[in-house]
Protein backbone atom coordinates (compact mmCIF):
# COMPACT_ATOMS: atom_id res chain seq x y z
CA UNK A 1 0.00 0.00 0.00
CA UNK A 2 2.68 2.25 -0.99
CA UNK A 3 1.12 5.70 -1.81
CA UNK A 4 3.18 7.28 -4.51
CA UNK A 5 6.54 8.74 -3.96
CA UNK A 6 6.36 12.16 -6.70
CA UNK A 7 9.40 11.22 -8.65
CA UNK A 8 11.59 14.00 -9.83
CA UNK A 9 11.13 13.68 -13.82
CA UNK A 10 8.31 11.74 -15.50
CA UNK A 11 11.00 11.25 -18.81
CA UNK A 12 11.74 8.08 -19.49
CA UNK A 13 15.17 7.02 -17.73
CA UNK A 14 17.26 4.14 -19.02
CA UNK A 15 16.74 2.16 -15.47
CA UNK A 16 13.79 4.03 -13.76
CA UNK A 17 12.62 3.85 -10.25
CA UNK A 18 9.65 2.00 -9.15
CA UNK A 19 8.07 5.89 -8.17
CA UNK A 20 8.91 6.78 -11.70
CA UNK A 21 7.59 4.07 -13.33
CA UNK A 22 4.54 4.80 -11.57
CA UNK A 23 4.46 8.34 -12.19
CA UNK A 24 4.58 7.75 -15.94
CA UNK A 25 1.90 5.30 -16.08
CA UNK A 26 -1.03 6.37 -19.04
CA UNK A 27 -4.04 7.68 -17.18
CA UNK A 28 -6.16 4.37 -18.69
CA UNK A 29 -3.83 2.13 -16.31
CA UNK A 30 -4.83 3.47 -13.24
CA UNK A 31 -8.46 2.32 -11.29
CA UNK A 32 -10.85 4.38 -9.49
CA UNK A 33 -12.11 2.46 -5.88
CA UNK A 34 -15.75 3.20 -5.44
CA UNK A 35 -17.09 5.13 -2.84
CA UNK A 36 -19.21 2.04 -1.50
CA UNK A 37 -15.85 -0.22 -1.10
CA UNK A 38 -14.40 2.46 1.50
CA UNK A 39 -14.72 3.04 4.95
CA UNK A 40 -13.37 6.37 6.96
CA UNK A 41 -12.65 6.06 10.33
CA UNK A 42 -12.03 9.14 12.18
CA UNK A 43 -9.98 8.88 15.37
CA UNK A 44 -10.51 11.35 18.20
CA UNK A 45 -7.72 14.73 17.59
CA UNK A 46 -4.49 14.05 18.58
CA UNK A 47 -2.90 15.89 21.66
CA UNK A 48 -2.29 18.82 19.33
CA UNK A 49 -6.09 18.84 18.10
CA UNK A 50 -5.39 17.64 14.87
CA UNK A 51 -7.94 15.46 13.28
CA UNK A 52 -6.87 12.01 12.57
CA UNK A 53 -8.96 10.30 8.89
CA UNK A 54 -7.94 6.55 8.65
CA UNK A 55 -9.47 5.30 5.03
CA UNK A 56 -10.01 1.70 4.51
CA UNK A 57 -10.78 0.08 1.34
CA UNK A 58 -12.95 -3.02 1.66
CA UNK A 59 -11.67 -6.47 -0.19
CA UNK A 60 -14.12 -7.42 -3.26
CA UNK A 61 -16.24 -10.05 -3.60
CA UNK A 62 -13.91 -12.43 -4.47
CA UNK A 63 -12.54 -12.95 -0.65
CA UNK A 64 -13.55 -12.98 2.91
CA UNK A 65 -17.24 -11.60 1.59
CA UNK A 66 -19.17 -13.18 5.04
CA UNK A 67 -16.82 -10.62 7.45
CA UNK A 68 -17.38 -7.44 4.34
CA UNK A 69 -20.79 -7.58 4.44
CA UNK A 70 -20.93 -7.92 8.74
CA UNK A 71 -18.56 -5.16 8.73
CA UNK A 72 -20.83 -3.03 6.10
CA UNK A 73 -23.96 -3.70 8.33
CA UNK A 74 -21.52 -2.54 11.54
CA UNK A 75 -20.79 0.52 10.34
CA UNK A 76 -24.13 1.57 8.65
CA UNK A 77 -25.38 1.02 12.65
CA UNK A 78 -22.57 3.74 13.56
CA UNK A 79 -21.68 0.18 15.54
CA UNK A 80 -17.70 1.52 16.18
CA UNK A 81 -18.80 4.54 17.54
CA UNK A 82 -17.26 5.29 20.99
CA UNK A 83 -15.46 2.10 20.46
CA UNK A 84 -11.30 2.24 20.92
CA UNK A 85 -7.76 1.34 19.59
CA UNK A 86 -7.34 -1.34 22.26
CA UNK A 87 -4.34 -2.81 21.28
CA UNK A 88 -0.77 -1.58 19.75
CA UNK A 89 2.05 -3.83 19.44
CA UNK A 90 4.96 -3.30 18.01
CA UNK A 91 6.39 -4.71 14.53
CA UNK A 92 2.57 -6.51 14.94
CA UNK A 93 -1.13 -5.19 14.65
CA UNK A 94 -3.02 -2.20 15.92
CA UNK A 95 -6.55 -3.42 16.88
CA UNK A 96 -9.59 -1.84 17.52
CA UNK A 97 -13.18 -2.79 18.90
CA UNK A 98 -15.30 -2.46 21.79
CA UNK A 99 -12.85 -2.40 25.02
CA UNK A 100 -15.36 -4.35 26.81
CA UNK A 101 -15.83 -7.20 23.77
CA UNK A 102 -14.39 -9.59 26.18
CA UNK A 103 -16.65 -9.50 28.85
CA UNK A 104 -20.01 -10.61 27.91
CA UNK A 105 -22.27 -8.61 30.71
CA UNK A 106 -20.42 -5.37 29.10
CA UNK A 107 -19.92 -6.17 25.96
CA UNK A 108 -21.72 -3.75 23.04
CA UNK A 109 -24.36 -5.39 21.50
CA UNK A 110 -23.82 -6.63 17.92
CA UNK A 111 -26.95 -5.33 15.39
CA UNK A 112 -29.17 -7.77 13.63
CA UNK A 113 -28.34 -9.79 10.93
CA UNK A 114 -24.65 -10.38 12.03
CA UNK A 115 -23.53 -13.70 10.22
CA UNK A 116 -21.15 -16.36 11.70
CA UNK A 117 -18.88 -17.44 8.98
CA UNK A 118 -17.21 -20.51 8.93
CA UNK A 119 -13.63 -21.71 8.70
CA UNK A 120 -13.94 -22.66 5.41
CA UNK A 121 -14.60 -19.05 3.86
CA UNK A 122 -11.08 -18.41 4.93
CA UNK A 123 -10.03 -19.81 1.01
CA UNK A 124 -11.93 -19.16 -1.81
CA UNK A 125 -11.88 -21.15 -5.00
CA UNK A 126 -8.63 -20.02 -7.09
CA UNK A 127 -10.12 -17.78 -10.32
CA UNK A 128 -6.95 -18.64 -12.81
CA UNK A 129 -8.44 -16.18 -15.07
CA UNK A 130 -8.45 -13.55 -12.61
CA UNK A 131 -5.16 -13.98 -11.31
CA UNK A 132 -1.83 -12.16 -12.53
CA UNK A 133 0.78 -14.15 -11.85
CA UNK A 134 3.93 -11.87 -10.12
CA UNK A 135 7.08 -14.29 -11.28
CA UNK A 136 9.07 -12.23 -8.88
CA UNK A 137 6.88 -12.98 -6.08
CA UNK A 138 7.94 -16.20 -4.98
CA UNK A 139 8.21 -16.81 -0.72
CA UNK A 140 8.21 -19.56 1.65
CA UNK A 141 4.69 -19.03 2.14
CA UNK A 142 2.36 -20.60 -0.94
CA UNK A 143 3.36 -22.14 -4.03
CA UNK A 144 2.49 -18.98 -5.77
CA UNK A 145 1.95 -15.17 -5.57
CA UNK A 146 0.21 -12.81 -7.61
CA UNK A 147 -2.20 -9.55 -7.73
CA UNK A 148 -6.34 -10.20 -8.24
CA UNK A 149 -8.35 -7.43 -8.93
CA UNK A 150 -5.50 -5.18 -7.19
CA UNK A 151 -5.07 -7.19 -4.26
CA UNK A 152 -1.93 -9.22 -2.90
CA UNK A 153 -2.47 -13.17 -3.02
CA UNK A 154 -1.38 -16.64 -2.76
CA UNK A 155 -2.60 -19.77 -4.23
CA UNK A 156 -1.76 -23.11 -4.47
CA UNK A 157 -3.34 -25.68 -6.99
CA UNK A 158 -6.96 -25.66 -4.89
CA UNK A 159 -7.55 -22.38 -3.41
CA UNK A 160 -6.40 -18.74 -3.23
CA UNK A 161 -6.41 -16.55 -0.33
CA UNK A 162 -5.68 -12.63 0.64
CA UNK A 163 -2.04 -12.28 2.21
CA UNK A 164 -0.93 -10.54 5.63
CA UNK A 165 1.21 -7.49 4.27
CA UNK A 166 1.55 -4.53 5.83
CA UNK A 167 -1.74 -2.40 5.80
CA UNK A 168 -3.86 -5.30 5.51
CA UNK A 169 -7.11 -5.65 7.62
CA UNK A 170 -8.41 -8.65 9.21
CA UNK A 171 -10.86 -9.71 11.64
CA UNK A 172 -10.00 -10.71 15.29
CA UNK A 173 -11.10 -13.81 16.73
CA UNK A 174 -11.19 -16.16 19.27
CA UNK A 175 -9.51 -20.13 19.54
CA UNK A 176 -12.00 -21.03 17.01
CA UNK A 177 -12.14 -19.97 13.70
CA UNK A 178 -15.73 -18.95 13.25
CA UNK A 179 -15.71 -16.27 15.88
CA UNK A 180 -14.86 -13.40 14.11
CA UNK A 181 -17.40 -11.00 13.32
CA UNK A 182 -15.41 -8.23 12.08
CA UNK A 183 -16.35 -5.92 14.86
CA UNK A 184 -13.01 -6.40 16.40
CA UNK A 185 -10.69 -5.46 13.49
CA UNK A 186 -6.89 -5.16 12.99
CA UNK A 187 -4.11 -4.36 10.69
CA UNK A 188 -0.84 -4.97 10.26
CA UNK A 189 2.13 -2.80 11.11
CA UNK A 190 5.41 -5.10 10.90
CA UNK A 191 6.71 -7.31 9.32
CA UNK A 192 4.35 -9.90 6.97
CA UNK A 193 3.19 -12.26 9.89
CA UNK A 194 2.41 -14.46 7.35
CA UNK A 195 1.45 -17.60 9.24
CA UNK A 196 -1.65 -15.61 10.12
CA UNK A 197 -2.89 -16.41 6.40
CA UNK A 198 -5.43 -18.61 5.91
CA UNK A 199 -5.93 -18.62 10.05
CA UNK A 200 -7.98 -15.19 9.73
CA UNK A 201 -10.11 -13.27 7.58
CA UNK A 202 -8.76 -10.59 5.67
CA UNK A 203 -11.32 -8.21 4.87
CA UNK A 204 -9.23 -4.73 3.81
CA UNK A 205 -6.60 -2.75 3.63
CA UNK A 206 -5.50 0.97 5.06
CA UNK A 207 -5.34 3.33 2.23
CA UNK A 208 -4.81 6.17 4.15
CA UNK A 209 -3.52 7.92 7.54
CA UNK A 210 -1.96 4.61 8.76
CA UNK A 211 0.41 6.52 10.71
CA UNK A 212 -2.22 7.83 12.54
CA UNK A 213 -2.12 3.80 13.80
CA UNK A 214 1.56 2.86 13.34
CA UNK A 215 2.61 6.15 15.53
CA UNK A 216 0.13 5.07 18.42
CA UNK A 217 2.70 4.45 21.71
CA UNK A 218 2.82 0.76 22.41
CA UNK A 219 0.09 -1.08 24.67
CA UNK A 220 2.26 -2.16 27.72
CA UNK A 221 0.04 -5.44 28.63
CA UNK A 222 0.36 -8.86 26.96
CA UNK A 223 0.13 -8.74 23.22
CA UNK A 224 0.53 -5.06 23.15
CA UNK A 225 -3.06 -4.27 24.90
CA UNK A 226 -3.37 -0.72 26.57
CA UNK A 227 -3.69 -1.26 30.39
CA UNK A 228 -5.43 1.34 31.35
CA UNK A 229 -8.53 3.22 29.55
CA UNK A 230 -7.32 6.43 29.47
CA UNK A 231 -4.17 5.14 27.04
CA UNK A 232 -6.67 3.95 24.12
CA UNK A 233 -7.82 6.18 21.51
CA UNK A 234 -11.17 6.86 20.90
CA UNK A 235 -12.73 6.30 17.55
CA UNK A 236 -15.41 8.85 16.93
CA UNK A 237 -16.95 7.42 13.63
CA UNK A 238 -16.64 4.76 11.11
CA UNK A 239 -18.87 5.26 8.14
CA UNK A 240 -19.13 3.54 4.79
CA UNK A 241 -17.90 6.27 2.29
CA UNK A 242 -21.26 6.78 0.54
CA UNK A 243 -22.66 7.08 4.32
CA UNK A 244 -20.72 11.04 4.04
CA UNK A 245 -22.00 14.18 1.96
CA UNK A 246 -20.49 13.81 -1.35
CA UNK A 247 -17.94 16.52 -0.90
CA UNK A 248 -16.28 14.67 2.00
CA UNK A 249 -16.49 11.23 0.40
CA UNK A 250 -12.80 10.06 -0.01
CA UNK A 251 -11.42 9.45 -3.78
CA UNK A 252 -8.37 7.21 -4.30
CA UNK A 253 -7.35 4.87 -7.46
CA UNK A 254 -4.83 2.10 -7.64
CA UNK A 255 -2.58 1.39 -10.40
CA UNK A 256 -4.50 -1.53 -12.37
CA UNK A 257 -2.52 -4.81 -11.33
CA UNK A 258 -2.93 -6.26 -15.16
CA UNK A 259 -1.39 -3.02 -16.69
CA UNK A 260 1.98 -2.75 -18.22
CA UNK A 261 2.99 -0.02 -16.13
CA UNK A 262 1.75 -2.66 -13.11
CA UNK A 263 4.43 -4.95 -14.47
CA UNK A 264 7.08 -2.67 -14.64
CA UNK A 265 6.71 -1.97 -11.48
CA UNK A 266 6.82 -5.24 -10.13
CA UNK A 267 9.93 -6.14 -11.77
CA UNK A 268 11.91 -2.78 -11.11
CA UNK A 269 10.52 -3.48 -7.24
CA UNK A 270 11.93 -7.29 -7.40
CA UNK A 271 15.59 -5.55 -9.54
CA UNK A 272 16.18 -2.27 -8.60
CA UNK A 273 18.53 -0.80 -10.99
CA UNK A 274 18.17 3.03 -10.45
CA UNK A 275 20.91 5.19 -9.23
CA UNK A 276 21.24 4.26 -5.58
CA UNK A 277 21.29 0.37 -6.43
CA UNK A 278 24.46 -1.64 -6.74
CA UNK A 279 23.04 -5.18 -6.59
CA UNK A 280 19.52 -6.05 -7.80
CA UNK A 281 17.54 -8.26 -5.47
CA UNK A 282 16.65 -10.67 -8.31
CA UNK A 283 13.37 -11.61 -6.67
CA UNK A 284 10.81 -9.47 -4.50
CA UNK A 285 8.65 -10.54 -1.85
CA UNK A 286 5.06 -9.91 -2.37
CA UNK A 287 4.57 -7.75 0.37
CA UNK A 288 7.55 -5.67 -1.38
CA UNK A 289 5.32 -4.90 -4.83
CA UNK A 290 2.51 -2.77 -2.43
CA UNK A 291 -0.30 -1.93 -5.04
CA UNK A 292 0.23 1.76 -5.50
CA UNK A 293 -2.81 3.65 -4.55
CA UNK A 294 -3.52 7.73 -4.74
CA UNK A 295 -5.60 10.46 -4.31
CA UNK A 296 -7.47 11.29 -7.02
CA UNK A 297 -6.75 14.93 -7.44
CA UNK A 298 -8.64 16.09 -10.67
CA UNK B 1 14.47 -9.37 17.63
CA UNK B 2 11.29 -10.28 19.21
CA UNK B 3 11.54 -10.15 23.06
CA UNK B 4 10.50 -13.37 24.85
CA UNK B 5 6.90 -13.12 25.54
CA UNK B 6 5.71 -14.33 28.73
CA UNK B 7 4.43 -18.31 28.08
CA UNK B 8 1.32 -19.16 30.11
CA UNK B 9 3.16 -22.15 31.10
CA UNK B 10 6.86 -23.79 30.97
CA UNK B 11 5.38 -27.49 31.00
CA UNK B 12 6.06 -29.44 27.39
CA UNK B 13 2.91 -29.04 25.52
CA UNK B 14 2.07 -31.23 22.68
CA UNK B 15 2.36 -28.21 20.35
CA UNK B 16 4.02 -25.85 21.69
CA UNK B 17 3.91 -22.08 21.02
CA UNK B 18 7.58 -20.22 19.88
CA UNK B 19 7.14 -18.36 22.57
CA UNK B 20 6.48 -21.76 25.71
CA UNK B 21 9.70 -22.85 23.59
CA UNK B 22 11.88 -20.07 24.64
CA UNK B 23 10.54 -20.00 27.58
CA UNK B 24 11.43 -23.68 28.40
CA UNK B 25 14.90 -23.49 26.65
CA UNK B 26 17.59 -24.27 29.37
CA UNK B 27 19.41 -22.02 30.83
CA UNK B 28 22.80 -22.91 28.73
CA UNK B 29 21.24 -22.08 25.30
CA UNK B 30 21.12 -18.22 26.41
CA UNK B 31 24.16 -16.61 25.21
CA UNK B 32 24.81 -13.12 27.05
CA UNK B 33 25.40 -10.55 25.07
CA UNK B 34 28.74 -8.46 25.66
CA UNK B 35 28.56 -4.59 27.25
CA UNK B 36 31.44 -3.65 24.97
CA UNK B 37 28.88 -4.63 21.85
CA UNK B 38 26.06 -2.45 23.13
CA UNK B 39 25.73 1.00 21.64
CA UNK B 40 22.91 3.26 24.29
CA UNK B 41 21.13 5.66 23.06
CA UNK B 42 19.53 8.05 24.81
CA UNK B 43 16.67 9.98 23.46
CA UNK B 44 15.43 13.53 24.81
CA UNK B 45 12.84 12.46 27.28
CA UNK B 46 9.21 12.27 25.93
CA UNK B 47 6.24 15.04 26.51
CA UNK B 48 5.32 13.35 29.28
CA UNK B 49 9.22 13.37 30.92
CA UNK B 50 9.58 9.60 30.65
CA UNK B 51 13.09 8.82 29.29
CA UNK B 52 13.27 7.13 26.24
CA UNK B 53 16.47 4.87 25.80
CA UNK B 54 17.01 2.66 23.10
CA UNK B 55 19.84 -0.36 22.93
CA UNK B 56 21.45 -1.24 20.27
CA UNK B 57 23.43 -4.21 19.63
CA UNK B 58 26.20 -4.53 17.08
CA UNK B 59 27.45 -6.76 15.11
CA UNK B 60 29.83 -9.07 15.52
CA UNK B 61 33.67 -9.38 13.48
CA UNK B 62 32.86 -11.39 10.34
CA UNK B 63 30.24 -8.31 9.53
CA UNK B 64 30.70 -4.40 8.74
CA UNK B 65 33.59 -4.64 10.56
CA UNK B 66 34.84 -1.03 8.75
CA UNK B 67 31.87 0.73 9.51
CA UNK B 68 31.49 -1.08 13.14
CA UNK B 69 34.99 0.25 14.16
CA UNK B 70 33.90 3.51 12.53
CA UNK B 71 30.63 3.49 15.07
CA UNK B 72 32.61 2.51 18.01
CA UNK B 73 34.76 5.97 17.55
CA UNK B 74 31.70 8.10 16.81
CA UNK B 75 30.24 6.69 20.16
CA UNK B 76 33.93 7.03 22.24
CA UNK B 77 33.83 11.01 20.92
CA UNK B 78 30.33 11.51 22.04
CA UNK B 79 29.67 12.24 18.47
CA UNK B 80 25.81 11.95 18.23
CA UNK B 81 25.34 13.54 21.64
CA UNK B 82 22.95 16.58 20.41
CA UNK B 83 22.02 14.96 17.20
CA UNK B 84 18.60 13.86 16.21
CA UNK B 85 16.11 11.56 14.55
CA UNK B 86 15.88 13.49 10.99
CA UNK B 87 13.28 11.10 9.05
CA UNK B 88 10.29 8.93 10.18
CA UNK B 89 9.07 7.02 6.76
CA UNK B 90 5.78 4.73 7.76
CA UNK B 91 6.59 1.40 6.79
CA UNK B 92 10.16 1.98 6.04
CA UNK B 93 12.64 3.18 7.94
CA UNK B 94 13.98 5.80 11.33
CA UNK B 95 17.10 7.53 10.25
CA UNK B 96 19.08 9.58 12.34
CA UNK B 97 22.40 11.73 12.60
CA UNK B 98 23.65 15.36 12.03
CA UNK B 99 20.77 17.39 10.60
CA UNK B 100 23.10 19.97 8.63
CA UNK B 101 25.10 16.44 7.37
CA UNK B 102 24.09 17.17 3.91
CA UNK B 103 25.55 20.64 4.45
CA UNK B 104 29.35 20.89 3.42
CA UNK B 105 29.17 24.40 5.29
CA UNK B 106 27.50 23.30 7.95
CA UNK B 107 28.10 19.79 9.04
CA UNK B 108 29.05 18.63 12.18
CA UNK B 109 32.92 17.33 11.68
CA UNK B 110 33.82 13.78 12.44
CA UNK B 111 36.25 12.75 15.07
CA UNK B 112 39.73 11.49 13.45
CA UNK B 113 40.01 7.99 12.22
CA UNK B 114 36.80 7.71 10.81
CA UNK B 115 37.80 5.77 7.63
CA UNK B 116 36.36 5.35 4.04
CA UNK B 117 35.14 1.54 3.59
CA UNK B 118 34.70 -0.21 0.40
CA UNK B 119 31.58 -1.36 -1.40
CA UNK B 120 32.99 -5.01 -1.06
CA UNK B 121 32.74 -4.65 2.80
CA UNK B 122 29.12 -5.31 1.62
CA UNK B 123 30.10 -8.59 1.38
CA UNK B 124 31.60 -11.15 3.30
CA UNK B 125 33.25 -14.35 2.38
CA UNK B 126 31.09 -17.26 3.25
CA UNK B 127 31.97 -19.12 6.19
CA UNK B 128 30.12 -22.40 5.99
CA UNK B 129 31.28 -23.89 9.40
CA UNK B 130 29.69 -20.98 11.09
CA UNK B 131 26.42 -21.25 9.35
CA UNK B 132 22.73 -22.35 10.76
CA UNK B 133 20.93 -23.22 7.49
CA UNK B 134 17.10 -22.57 8.12
CA UNK B 135 15.11 -25.14 5.93
CA UNK B 136 12.13 -23.12 6.30
CA UNK B 137 13.80 -19.50 5.93
CA UNK B 138 13.18 -19.63 2.11
CA UNK B 139 12.75 -17.10 0.00
CA UNK B 140 13.08 -14.58 -3.03
CA UNK B 141 16.27 -12.59 -1.81
CA UNK B 142 18.59 -15.35 -1.96
CA UNK B 143 19.40 -19.31 -2.23
CA UNK B 144 20.28 -19.76 1.07
CA UNK B 145 19.35 -18.05 4.51
CA UNK B 146 20.30 -18.92 7.84
CA UNK B 147 21.74 -17.61 11.38
CA UNK B 148 25.43 -17.23 12.05
CA UNK B 149 26.30 -16.37 15.58
CA UNK B 150 22.88 -15.36 16.41
CA UNK B 151 22.16 -13.25 13.35
CA UNK B 152 20.38 -13.48 10.49
CA UNK B 153 21.80 -14.08 6.97
CA UNK B 154 21.61 -14.45 3.46
CA UNK B 155 24.22 -16.67 1.26
CA UNK B 156 25.06 -17.68 -2.44
CA UNK B 157 28.31 -19.83 -3.90
CA UNK B 158 30.69 -16.97 -2.83
CA UNK B 159 29.28 -14.88 -0.06
CA UNK B 160 27.21 -13.93 2.77
CA UNK B 161 25.88 -11.16 3.68
CA UNK B 162 23.10 -9.71 6.97
CA UNK B 163 19.84 -8.87 5.78
CA UNK B 164 16.98 -5.99 6.67
CA UNK B 165 14.76 -7.62 8.83
CA UNK B 166 13.15 -5.72 11.37
CA UNK B 167 14.55 -3.73 14.02
CA UNK B 168 18.45 -4.45 12.14
CA UNK B 169 20.51 -1.39 11.90
CA UNK B 170 22.24 0.15 8.72
CA UNK B 171 24.53 3.00 7.92
CA UNK B 172 22.97 5.67 5.53
CA UNK B 173 24.95 6.50 2.56
CA UNK B 174 24.53 8.88 -0.91
CA UNK B 175 24.76 7.64 -4.01
CA UNK B 176 28.38 6.02 -4.30
CA UNK B 177 28.34 2.88 -2.11
CA UNK B 178 31.52 4.00 -0.05
CA UNK B 179 30.13 7.48 1.34
CA UNK B 180 28.22 5.90 4.29
CA UNK B 181 31.12 6.03 7.26
CA UNK B 182 28.41 5.24 10.07
CA UNK B 183 27.86 8.55 11.42
CA UNK B 184 23.60 8.69 10.39
CA UNK B 185 22.14 5.31 10.82
CA UNK B 186 18.81 3.83 10.56
CA UNK B 187 16.57 1.01 11.27
CA UNK B 188 13.77 -0.67 9.55
CA UNK B 189 10.69 0.40 11.23
CA UNK B 190 8.11 -2.06 8.34
CA UNK B 191 8.35 -4.71 6.00
CA UNK B 192 11.84 -5.93 5.42
CA UNK B 193 12.87 -3.88 3.15
CA UNK B 194 15.36 -6.50 1.33
CA UNK B 195 16.41 -4.87 -1.69
CA UNK B 196 18.63 -2.48 0.03
CA UNK B 197 20.28 -6.22 1.33
CA UNK B 198 24.21 -6.00 -0.19
CA UNK B 199 23.70 -2.08 -0.82
CA UNK B 200 23.92 -0.80 2.33
CA UNK B 201 26.07 -1.81 4.95
CA UNK B 202 24.25 -3.52 8.69
CA UNK B 203 25.64 -2.76 11.37
CA UNK B 204 23.38 -4.27 14.20
CA UNK B 205 20.36 -4.55 15.27
CA UNK B 206 17.92 -2.60 18.10
CA UNK B 207 17.42 -4.85 20.97
CA UNK B 208 15.33 -2.66 23.26
CA UNK B 209 13.24 0.32 23.40
CA UNK B 210 12.67 0.12 19.29
CA UNK B 211 9.39 1.55 20.25
CA UNK B 212 10.51 4.74 21.12
CA UNK B 213 11.75 4.90 17.38
CA UNK B 214 8.85 3.11 15.53
CA UNK B 215 6.48 5.03 17.31
CA UNK B 216 7.03 8.76 16.47
CA UNK B 217 5.29 10.73 14.56
CA UNK B 218 5.62 10.35 10.59
CA UNK B 219 7.90 13.13 8.57
CA UNK B 220 6.06 14.69 6.58
CA UNK B 221 8.53 15.85 3.73
CA UNK B 222 9.81 13.62 1.13
CA UNK B 223 11.26 10.35 2.25
CA UNK B 224 10.26 10.68 5.68
CA UNK B 225 12.29 13.64 6.98
CA UNK B 226 10.61 16.05 9.12
CA UNK B 227 10.69 19.33 7.46
CA UNK B 228 10.58 21.28 10.83
CA UNK B 229 13.78 21.30 13.17
CA UNK B 230 10.53 21.09 16.06
CA UNK B 231 9.52 17.99 14.61
CA UNK B 232 12.93 16.31 15.21
CA UNK B 233 13.84 14.25 18.70
CA UNK B 234 17.22 15.35 19.98
CA UNK B 235 19.32 12.57 21.08
CA UNK B 236 20.99 12.95 24.18
CA UNK B 237 23.61 10.80 24.08
CA UNK B 238 24.93 7.35 22.43
CA UNK B 239 27.71 5.79 24.76
CA UNK B 240 29.38 1.98 23.98
CA UNK B 241 27.78 -0.02 27.26
CA UNK B 242 31.23 -0.06 28.55
CA UNK B 243 31.88 3.61 29.50
CA UNK B 244 28.77 3.75 31.48
CA UNK B 245 28.92 3.18 35.07
CA UNK B 246 28.53 -0.79 35.52
CA UNK B 247 25.29 -0.54 37.43
CA UNK B 248 23.61 1.40 34.26
CA UNK B 249 25.03 -1.15 31.53
CA UNK B 250 22.25 -2.66 29.90
CA UNK B 251 22.55 -6.53 30.29
CA UNK B 252 20.87 -8.83 27.17
CA UNK B 253 20.99 -12.35 26.25
CA UNK B 254 20.00 -13.76 23.26
CA UNK B 255 18.91 -17.71 22.22
CA UNK B 256 21.59 -19.52 20.43
CA UNK B 257 21.09 -20.49 17.11
CA UNK B 258 23.17 -23.47 17.57
CA UNK B 259 21.09 -24.79 20.17
CA UNK B 260 18.43 -27.36 19.75
CA UNK B 261 15.77 -25.16 21.49
CA UNK B 262 16.07 -22.30 18.43
CA UNK B 263 15.47 -25.38 16.11
CA UNK B 264 12.58 -26.06 17.83
CA UNK B 265 11.53 -22.02 17.75
CA UNK B 266 12.40 -21.69 13.93
CA UNK B 267 10.22 -24.77 12.92
CA UNK B 268 7.18 -23.91 15.43
CA UNK B 269 7.76 -20.33 13.82
CA UNK B 270 7.56 -21.73 10.45
CA UNK B 271 4.54 -24.17 11.30
CA UNK B 272 2.48 -22.62 14.16
CA UNK B 273 0.42 -25.59 15.73
CA UNK B 274 -1.14 -24.23 18.79
CA UNK B 275 -3.95 -23.27 19.63
CA UNK B 276 -4.97 -20.37 17.64
CA UNK B 277 -3.99 -22.05 14.10
CA UNK B 278 -5.22 -24.64 11.61
CA UNK B 279 -3.32 -24.19 8.74
CA UNK B 280 0.16 -24.48 9.26
CA UNK B 281 1.92 -22.35 6.85
CA UNK B 282 4.92 -25.09 6.11
CA UNK B 283 7.80 -22.37 5.89
CA UNK B 284 8.78 -18.91 7.29
CA UNK B 285 10.71 -15.88 6.24
CA UNK B 286 14.22 -15.20 7.76
CA UNK B 287 12.44 -12.46 9.24
CA UNK B 288 9.51 -14.01 10.58
CA UNK B 289 12.52 -16.28 12.82
CA UNK B 290 13.40 -13.18 14.91
CA UNK B 291 16.33 -14.32 17.19
CA UNK B 292 15.16 -14.02 20.89
CA UNK B 293 16.55 -11.61 22.98
CA UNK B 294 15.64 -11.22 26.66
CA UNK B 295 16.84 -9.02 29.24
CA UNK B 296 19.26 -10.85 32.29
CA UNK B 297 17.18 -10.86 35.16
CA UNK B 298 18.94 -12.48 37.70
Amino acid sequence: MAIAQPAASTDPAPNPSPGEIVAAAPREAWVAIAASDMLVMDLAPDAAGKPRRVVIQLMPAQFSAGWVSNIRKLAAANWWDGTAIVRVQDNYVVQWGDPDGEDEAKAKPLPDGIAQIPESDYLTVRDREATTWLPAANGSYAPHHGMMAGWPIAWNADHAWPVHCYGMVGVGRNLSPDTGSGAELYTVIGHAPRHLDRNIALVGRVIDGIEHLSSLPRGTGPLGFYEAAEDRTVIRAVRLATDLPPAEQPRFEYLDSKSESFARYADARANRRDAFFNIPAGGADICNIPVTIRKITQ
